[in-house]
């Protein structure tokens, strides 16, 4: 392969002066004249049906401009009240403390919240379903039920998926198993036995918050009688358009969907499932709505990622090759299943390494909790919490090495995976050896107790993620001025525009400052999937990167035409394009652009068209070295360094890829440590505001250290794999291994807390 | 070629509603949050120099935001002293009556209006040239010369074109002459010689406005600091965006050009010479600012048609073979070049007929009045109104048919034309045989003197125009819902879309409500020509087809493979694509969808890309038979009855068609009998207002009947041919024959009105 001239430079964000100067627009920042400030009262309880609702002297409140209730949803064949996305307001039953029962939208906030509380609602409560333990009770009330009434179609069907070569049937024990999936091989007893060590533990993760720092914000403005236009902070423009139309039963050519910028979305804004309100709000009221979470409304009823309680066992002979590997995953769904991710729990426990025999339940439970969604390669920390702790602690008891350990048993390419289907090709071993080879690894490990009076100690963790690799299509168009503006209906969520302009630079061969990325709404833009899923460059990036080069054909066949000399002779620079080795001989690119455009062209205007779809999976490995210090008084756990390696294959923009990688590690720092959306007994929140949820922030972070390590894999553009998400895996594993190490004992249950420090400190000395 | 299906259906507007309904967002329509209104002041004087402007008044007075002047604009590299759209503001000099001088944007219109009172200009008024007899004398004054003393350059370069086959030179004789051409074959004056009828008379225009209801109207805003949206009544998005990026030194990229509805254009709005006053204003205040022209200013100086003085004589023999024709074309451009429009002029008064000898003298004359630009089919009545009228006093003298007459002269497919080229094939003779055989003209004449105590006759007149066919773009994207939507750049001015969307149902196999026409800023579409020169569904149709084509080749492809069908089994109807003769087996249409966006896609997503670029010409030939009635003793002219055959080829809608034809012709008889801006010899407009300046409306006009003539010819989609402009040119000639059927005397000049008629009557009489 050629040397590449623009990918693999580091470039500051080509959007940074708009956001530094404060000019980029939020979801938060949409104005409209007339605009009315939109409130939702949600429900207290988390099981109960709604006996009446009165809202007569809300809408008596000078400046209320429209009130809304469920009465007031269009009925629609897309109807699902087994979803999430239309129980956007709570028909007869409330099934979470958080559901919307009705909304206002008034001249300003300060209206709008006293419109709530002269709304009046009778609500008779019914047994709420909050702990796992008693979601699978046979005789468990059905979370479904509630919302299940004007149906005959049970979304908690509690099917069960069996994906590995032994079907393993179980009877159903509880109507609130929405999905069981089992994957079983080998004789799992037999390979216990014949083990050496046998270590099983229980594993929690609790529910964490995705930590966007802007909320959910959207406008709705409805311009004429039939068309809604909507700007929005979400991650999928065409999904939040697709959720708007299938719950109001709008046709999709009658919304606008202008994606704003977004302050972070993390897999919690997808869809932004709050539109609808604001949509029908502005339908009702005739006039523009925004509607805007408050951090408190965020934590209470969004949608978080999910809380787990997975049991363990893992078998290992003296020499430390893993042998047998038995699990059983209860994720909690909240009140509406979500279907895949605990089949990603359950499945990441046994896919990074090779067992001989394995047996593995996942089962995704509902409970009167607010429902849950993606957050960074969803449910990968809640599993690798438990394998990546479990590796840990049979190196130690046969006293091997914890990363030699880990290299020993990786499941490579061809190895059979959880559901029988063979690895891909993954940088596994690289990773490991970046780090091993590492001064992170190889520095003298920290002495055990330090000047600081604090105990320390170093602990590594794995993780790898699939990632996503949708279909998606991008148009490159020459323009007047020689610039090629990049068109895409991508939101670009963490500066993914400036590594799409370095791709279609390089594919043009135009320096980066000729590429200008338009992002257009779903009116104008062929598809592009979500941003998420670490997919942006990898699917996304070979549209662009197939527009770019259709376009540069073009322009040489055009040019080649024209000035009469074989395409073959004719090269492209940011200037025009020219006869190599002749450059004065050459057609500068406003001519390029009239040879399309004006009267005397012989051909219709330049464009390229680039829609794609990768073949490969191109899997991101990604491991960490944590050292920590640890006050053996109160428990409290500092970090102190952190390393994390990642193989993204070739870095587009290898400034880009060391913030993803950071901001990763970032986020899982705070999952090992801080993170917990806390529950009291009667399903509400305890702590739903940033003073009590603690996220991390740069204040709490020591500088995170960055390995980027490039190996083949996939089909991506120029040799990129993906990057966004494996990167907040390792880090708990490495933070709560680096614990264990320093303290002697185990913490099981994330965060890893100082009292559980101390209780852990307690019991293992 | 196979039955089509949606095309030649007469469809109503898909806009119909929007527009009914009064939702439809036209160019005043826009409002934004804080936003301005902008005024400007314009010259008292047709030349002056500015000695000073004190704005300091303007800006105290509470409200006004802004105030600009020519110093605030910035210089540029484009910068182009010579060019109107340069001239927003005016430097040092003003160059006609009505041009800006200053402009403010203040809280109302009240405020803008005082502001402009509170501005001092101090000019010197010197020497204006107002009349062509005068710009055209060697010591005229220079008219170029105020606006072109920042640049060595000269704009009037007085430079002679000779494009026939042989060149005659003529001194350049007067300052003022900004462009000359002279088309010259044969032996003229041995043709005239042996001729049996030479007639010779001088034939004036007037200088008319284009009549659109909404006038210019433009909201400029300022995003981001350095970007501008602009909302903007226009007929080309891309030019509009070119020329505020040209005349303010903007990056393209820089700028988002969202084109409005429109009310009206007609040539009069292609580029909106108006958008840099209230980008200027907007960068200034930093708010939005909106400017509205009043219809005062769109009267005294926005871009009218030309007024042209034609002298013109031709020759016949005595069985009416036309022999020789020589003319002398003077255009008044105003105080600016436009280059092509007298050319236009001066060989559409060669190019419908055959001759054997011609000398064709056009020139370009630039006045202190405001300069001008195209008016549907420019300079067609112009040439029309002389020759037409020419044809039929030969006819007359010769005791001949006028249909007769124009039928054996015609210059059919190979005849050579003005520049010596040979003619495309045109439906000429198609047009007069269907107007010969049809009741209009095969009715009996009109009695002479009728019941109602006026005198009656009738007259023809004929016409020709080339229509632009520049190149165009556009994609077809497959929606989730099934829909296709078709997107691109193009402003549709006269229901267009409707037209398009019936040729992309027809190209996909659909029905029209499957199809979603997505109108695109230049910001996401591919290039667009404006909406003029009658090209919108020769050209962009064409893309429009093509793209749809590109994308029903690919569902057929994806569904081949899911279904394992060859492609040559399945068809496409609105539900899906199906097996032919087995419709069961199929796949519905969000199903092909998903086949190019879901996980499990083999595809990218489906799209299909337009670029076209027409290679043959379609030229659109129009006759217009006329009766009229007139009152001898105030020579008052009623139009009694009109119809117009033209030769569209395939009408895509016989309906938009239709509607096409009867509005040039109302706009044509408005020409002939009312229109004129009438000027002082100050060069001020006496008659700024619709009061005084009459422009026809329905009330005016009998019912219109239309012939619709399909001949082949061109390679435009499904057989379409240019449609818009003819029609605006026979009516015209056809009531000046008609009217000087029935007096039996000739006027020469436009408007034909009761004065004219009356001292013609006393003359002839």
């Amino acid at each position: 392969m050629p040397k590449t001239q623009v990918i693999g430079q580091p470039l500051p964000r080509i959007d940074a002066v708009d956001k530094v100067r404060g000019e980029a627009v939020f979801g938060t920042d949409v104005q409209l004249p007339r605009m009315l400030l939109a409130k939702f009262l949600s429900s207290p309880h988390a099981h109960a049906e709604i006996l009446s609702i009165d809202t007569s002297q809300a809408e008596a409140l000078p400046g209320v401009r429209a009130v809304i209730t469920a009465t007031d949803i269009p009925e629609v064949d897309t109807y699902d009240p087994g979803h999430r996305f239309h129980a956007f307001l709570a028909r007869r039953f409330v099934v979470f403390v958080g559901q919307p029962v009705a909304a206002v939208a008034a001249d300003d906030l300060a209206t709008a919240e006293t419109a709530l509380e002269l709304i009046s609602v009778q609500y008779r409560p019914l047994p709420a379903v909050l702990t796992l333990q008693e979601a699978i009770l046979p005789d468990s009330p059905s979370v479904a039920h509630g919302h299940q009434t004007d149906s005959s179609e049970s979304a908690a069907h509690g099917h069960t998926t069996v994906s590995s070569d032994k079907a393993v049937e179980k009877p159903e024990t509880s109507p609130n198993i929405a999905n069981r999936s089992i994957y079983a091989h080998g004789d799992v007893a037999a390979a216990f036995a014949a083990s050496a060590v046998v270590v099983e533990h229980t594993y929690t993760v609790p529910t964490v918050h995705q930590g966007y720092i802007e909320p959910h914000a959207v406008t709705a403005h409805w311009d004429r009688a039939n068309h809604v236009t909507v700007w929005q902070s979400v991650q999928g423009a065409f999904a939040a358009r697709d959720l708007i139309a299938d719950t109001l039963g709008i046709p999709r050519a009658n919304i606008t969907l202008n994606s704003t910028e977004i302050g972070g979305g993390f897999g919690g804004k997808i869809e932004g499932i709050f539109s609808p309100l604001a949509v029908l709000l502005a339908k009702k009221s005739g006039r523009p709505v925004k509607l805007v979470l408050t951090r408190r409304e965020e934590l209470i009823g969004a949608n978080p990622a999910p809380r787990s309680v997975i049991r363990l066992k893992t078998g290992a002979k003296k020499d430390g090759t893993l042998t047998a590997l038995e699990a059983e995953v209860l994720m909690d769904a909240g009140a509406f299943p979500s279907n895949w991710i605990m089949n990603v729990i359950t499945t990441l426990l046994r896919n990074n390494y090779r067992f001989q025999a394995w047996r593995l339940e996942g089962m995704e439970v509902l409970t009167n909790r607010v429902s849950i969604t993606s957050y960074r390669a969803p449910g990968g920390v809640n599993a690798s919490f438990a394998i990546e702790s479990q590796l840990d602690e049979i190196a130690n008891q046969l006293g091997l090495d914890p990363l030699q350990l880990r290299l020993q048993n990786l499941a490579l390419q061809g190895d059979l995976l959880a559901d029988m289907q063979p690895q891909a090709w993954v940088g596994a071993k690289e990773v490991l050896m970046a780090l091993a080879g590492h001064p992170a690894w190889t520095d003298s490990p920290p002495l055990r107790v330090g000047e600081d009076g604090l105990l320390h100690g170093r602990g590594i963790g794995m993780g790898s993620w699939g990632g996503a690799r949708g279909p998606a299509a991008a148009l490159a168009i020459l323009e007047a001025d020689g610039k090629v503006r990049i068109v895409l209906g991508t939101v670009d969520v963490s500066g993914s525009f400036t590594s799409m302009a370095q791709i279609a630079a390089e594919a043009l061969g135009m320096s980066v400052e000729q590429v200008v990325m338009s992002k257009a709404s779903p009116d104008y833009a062929p598809f592009a999937p979500m941003s998420a899923g670490s997919q942006t460059i990898y699917a996304m990036g070979a549209a662009v990167k197939e527009a770019a080069l259709n376009l540069r054909a073009k322009m040489l066949k055009y040019v080649a035409e024209d000035m009469r000399v074989p395409e073959t002779q004719l090269d492209i620079n940011e200037k025009g394009v020219f006869v190599v080795g002749k450059p004065e001989q050459a057609r500068s690119l406003p001519m390029v652009y009239q040879l399309g455009t004006e009267w005397f062209a012989e051909h219709g205007p330049l464009m390229g068209e680039g829609s794609a779809r990768q073949r490969q999976p191109a899997p991101g490995m990604a491991a960490t070295v944590a050292e920590v210090a640890v006050d053996s008084d109160t428990g409290q756990v500092f970090l102190t360094r952190l390393t994390t390696a990642q193989d993204v294959g070739q870095a587009i923009n290898p400034l880009a890829v060391e913030g993803q990688i950071q901001g990763g590690s970032t986020q899982s720092v705070g999952l090992a440590l801080w993170e917990e959306v806390m529950y009291d007994a009667q399903g509400r929140v305890r702590n739903p505001s940033l003073l009590d949820y603690h996220m991390a922030t740069a204040a709490d972070m020591p500088m995170i250290e960055t390995i980027i390590v490039d190996t083949p894999g996939g089909d991506g553009p120029y040799g990129a794999k993906i990057v966004g998400e494996p990167s907040i895996i390792p880090p708990v594993a490495a933070v709560a291994n680096a614990v264990a190490q320093t303290i002697g004992a185990r913490v099981y249950d994330l965060p890893i807390t100082p009292e559980r420090v101390w209780r852990a400190m307690q019991a293992g000395l």
